[in-house]
């Protein structure tokens, strides 16, 4: 099949205010209030956590489809701890990204409740975002363009 | 300042539509009408790079305030690849996720050369999203409700 190459591009505006384009869609992410963000929209912290639950919710999706499991539905809760003095301190010794995801999955399939266990053990270790999450991914700069 | 946890939810809807909210805010992710999907918004894995990119311009703007850098305008251009056996056969030695993500940052800035290297290698450092991906991170599956 190859290696496929997705894009997207993330642009600041005013204040803490970021428009982000992935094709024709175009999501936007912002800071509250109590930030000094115009509250325009979740912070990327949240935009993690429902990359996360989608990438979850559509791989469910699609292993049901190719497993002929029978699943009615499907929902997922996320939580994620940060320790801010990480970010925007730069606090020594404190990591500034999640130090711990969870998920509770909220499920709704004619099985039994092993082949639901099975199933939903199956999601997690085929979502390409839960993937990437896990094992961490190289992310490398390519350069700097002075505009 | 202690630990801080956020929140967000995802709802799988018809098809390959996902519903994800955080707080206020509700952002849909989709597969295209190449994948069986209906269309109506990106998909997760470009939602996760969205989040990166997000995560890097207010990270941008929150330094260039804290530290007195004269930053004018910050965009970034993210490119992730993905070999779909991964995800779609759970071929055996491939991983579902990003193999590499690659940032491309276009900045303005009343600064040196040098300056601006220091500023988008701080940036790329104290990003909590960047480094979540970078390091990886813990996701724990809490439990299955079965509904």
């Amino acid at each position: 099949m190859g290696i496929y190459t997705l894009k997207a591009e993330s642009v600041l505006k005013s204040g803490f205010a970021v428009e982000n384009t992935a094709g024709k869609f175009t999501i936007i992410a912002d800071e509250p209030a109590s930030m000094r963000g115009t509250d325009t929209g979740m912070n990327p912290v949240e935009m993690l956590l429902c990359a996360l639950g989608a990438c979850q919710c559509i791989t469910a999706r699609f292993l049901a489809r190719s497993q002929r499991f029978d699943l009615q539905d499907y929902r997922v809760a996320l939580e994620g701890d940060l320790d801010p003095a990480g970010f925007m301190k730069g606090a020594e010794g404190v990591c500034p990204g999640f130090q711990q995801v969870r998920v509770t999955v909220y499920i709704k399939a004619n099985a039994t409740a092993e082949e639901i266990d099975r199933f939903v053990d199956l999601v997690q270790k085929r979502c390409p975002v839960g993937d990437t999450l896990c094992h961490g991914v190289p992310v490398v700069k390519r350069h700097i363009v002075e505009e």
